[in-house]
């Protein structure tokens, strides 16, 4: 077999193949894409709807679906050449722990001290906050990988970087806020003192601990009453998919070098960042015709938006400040039970890879429990040296099944997945699995009804 | 500055650029390197001494000071290949915010989830250990990076490995230990009851914390009694030093493309495995009048080898089950201050560095306080994006007052250090340097004399 001796471990494009453009898959997108909705009147938002929440040039990325490529600036991309590309690597050991004669590639983006691909955006985000001359910007964390991203990026710019980050999670994992701290973030616990939000909620119960709603609550709050802040965000939005999608120009420009096309293109979903920038070029051709692999969305059992939600507009946080959604959902109301990959207990999901779900181009969506991603994620990290998060764990597990069905059959499957990033701040999820005290717990029928009763009554008109 | 642009800003190298061969810098020396000798008889050690303890293949390379190169095997090389060629980083960022003229570039050995350079030798000694037919090795760990180094190794190689964490560092850092727990090492909290020496010591203090030095002769005891085990050690060997030498083989060879030679070169010095590693190439071109860069060690303040310490016979550990090494010690009783870079806690040096500093091919070494280190090192992270390791950053603090200098006389002068490492799970010491609590601990006179008492007394004949 030729072609094994000659695509290397790892595939590096050089700094000149950084894309020049992000692209933007909405201008392809067959259905019209349903707009966010003003919660009180039901019509569609328009840019200065937005704009008091998010920079202008962000409000325009937030709406546009008719340019196919938005040109990057030449100063994130130099900030991008600080860590990209991002390698694109094939899994030889995995494969031959598997036994498998899949390919398995994976593209790496936890190279950089965010740990993750969060990074494509906080640097796109805080670069048009500093285009506009605003002072900074606020929002909110929970497992920390995205408040670590924007800190870098405020860093690197001069811009302030106000962080609410759940009180919880700022207590349980104290070395995350340190990294923030050192990038000169101020990390706030919430709830907190420093808004009308919070304050309430203190008056009411002095010990809350947070959670995710509350801090975007508070975070929109401090962006929207502070004089030269905006607010940013770091998944689920349609301008985070668009700078995502490098990733997926850099992983068609790497495996187009060794004339490798992915059968299978496999992404966890939380938000949908990670699936919605992996997939860009590929769902391009997929779109026009011109390719066909098949897309895998992976959420965890405990929160199954796409695999047991409702295709329905909804608020995107708890505490129902934010416009609404066309997306798939488990109703805002609905609480995920404790599940240790953070970045995916998300009750929504981005309504870009909702309606490409529900139009039948991501074509399977399966949830998997946490226990056997877990085993999957040793598996990976004893094999390919990279010990994985939790939530690219995943992927993972549907990579190594898709891998074990080949196996089955004999075929060699081109598999592609997202290792989004690292665990370094996860081994007490770890430690749990080490430990076998590790649970999965997946809502019953009764705890998604109670879910949906949350959803809001709105018309479509459409 | 047409080279300016030329110059990316990382350099990568393609797999089949990673080395073929080890560089063993002994075959160039110019001083006849001071043996091992026996504690109890003043003897030089023989291959046959140290089999008990080390793996043959090992020992034969502990004691080779005739062959300049010796093959890397493929197996090896292929493990490298995962992770390496590691990145040659311009620092553009860092010169821009310095103002200087000078061009930094680091060698970062951090992206591998070890988080350092220590798997270079440690896979390296798992696959001796394995070629004998062995079951399984041991080894100490403080700060653990070289014991998750070793457990990545171990795991990959499907070797036993069993890890002496020194109690007090086990429990300050859970999360090292679980990464170790999850490449399936077994990590004993040191002093521990599997051992003569460990039981012994609970014997009088059931509740001591444990030491380095401690730690070692636990490991040491269990490789030399229980059937098919040997002893492994990440830093300070001929050995280590010898496997590290394809850090600075990978740096010449990058720098070689864009026609860069350093004038100055810059490491970090605990145990001396990094800049052993860093100056490699280098080395040979200074040894043998081809090239003549200036030789930087850098240690902390509070444990000054280098700069304070006598050029002596001395134990590697605090216990004193070792042979004696020919090195600049501050005497194996000697007890640093509390200093959060835990991998430069070393009372000894390499007698690698330690012969070439006394004969000048190393030209300077340069002890730093703490609280300038981690400035330097949150600089670098705000501008180059990177959290450095503590270790690290001991050598960042030094690249920038080089540059600083650069700035006054206006010399574009090309300075090269080693970024050994990441600091995720460093975070309780940027805490305190975040907080303000961070102390500066500098050991006086009469600390060093109480350390000096404890040299052995030795006859050298040489």
């Amino acid at each position: 077999m030729k072609e094994e001796q000659t695509i290397p471990y790892k595939i590096n494009l050089s700094e000149e193949e950084i894309p020049t453009h992000w692209y933007n898959v909405r201008a392809d997108m067959k259905t019209d894409h349903r707009p966010l909705l003003n919660p009180g009147t039901g019509e569609a938002l328009k840019q200065e709807d937005l704009e008091p929440i998010f920079c202008e040039e962000l409000c325009k990325q937030e709406l546009n679906d008719t340019d196919q490529y938005i040109e990057i600036p030449e100063e994130i991309r130099d900030f991008y050449k600080m860590y990209r590309p991002s390698p694109m690597v094939r899994a030889y050991n995995l494969e031959k722990a598997l036994g498998t004669p899949a390919h398995i590639y994976y593209k790496f983006e936890g190279g950089n001290t965010s740990g993750s691909h969060k990074l494509n955006s906080a640097i796109a985000q805080a670069y048009f906050a500093k285009q506009q001359g605003l002072k900074g910007v606020t929002t909110e964390t929970g497992a920390g990988q995205w408040g670590t991203a924007l800190a870098m990026a405020c860093a690197y710019l001069g811009l302030d970087c106000k962080v609410y980050m759940v009180k919880i999670s700022s207590q349980q994992k104290p070395y995350r806020r340190e990294v923030m701290r050192t990038y000169g973030a101020e990390v706030i616990e919430s709830p907190s003192e420093e808004t009308e939000v919070g304050k309430k909620i203190l008056e009411k119960n002095p010990d809350n601990m947070g959670s995710l709603g509350t801090a975007i609550s508070e975070a929109v709050e401090a962006a929207t009453t502070q004089e030269g802040y905006r607010y940013v965000l770091g998944s689920v939005l349609n301008q985070v998919l668009l700078h995502q999608s490098i990733i997926g120009q850099e992983a068609k420009k790497a495996l187009d070098k060794y004339g490798v096309y992915p059968d299978i293109i496999i992404g966890c979903a939380g938000g949908g960042s990670n699936l919605g920038g992996l997939m860009s070029e590929y769902m391009k051709d997929k779109l026009n015709g011109e390719g066909n692999a098949y897309f895998i969305a992976v959420e965890p059992a405990s929160c199954p938006s796409l695999t047991r939600g409702k295709f329905a507009y909804d608020f995107c946080d708890t505490g129902n400040v934010t416009p609404l959604a066309m997306m798939y959902t488990l109703g805002s109301q609905f609480i995920p039970s404790k599940n240790h990959a953070g970045g995916l207990r998300f009750d929504g999901m981005s309504p870009i890879l909702s309606q490409l779900y529900h139009d039948g181009y991501i074509d399977e969506a399966r949830a998997v429990e946490q226990s056997d991603v877990f085993e999957a994620a040793e598996l990976f990290a004893k094999t390919e040296g990279t010990l994985p998060a939790p939530e690219s764990a995943h992927a993972i597990k549907v990579a190594i099944d898709e891998a074990l069905k080949c196996k089955e059959t004999g075929e060699a499957k081109n598999i592609l997945f997202g290792l989004t990033g690292t665990g370094y701040f996860d081994m007490a999820a770890y430690q749990a699995y080490n430990d076998g005290t590790m649970t999965d717990e997946i809502p019953t029928d009764e705890d998604l009804e109670r879910g949906f009763e949350s959803l809001p009554k709105v018309e479509i008109n459409d």
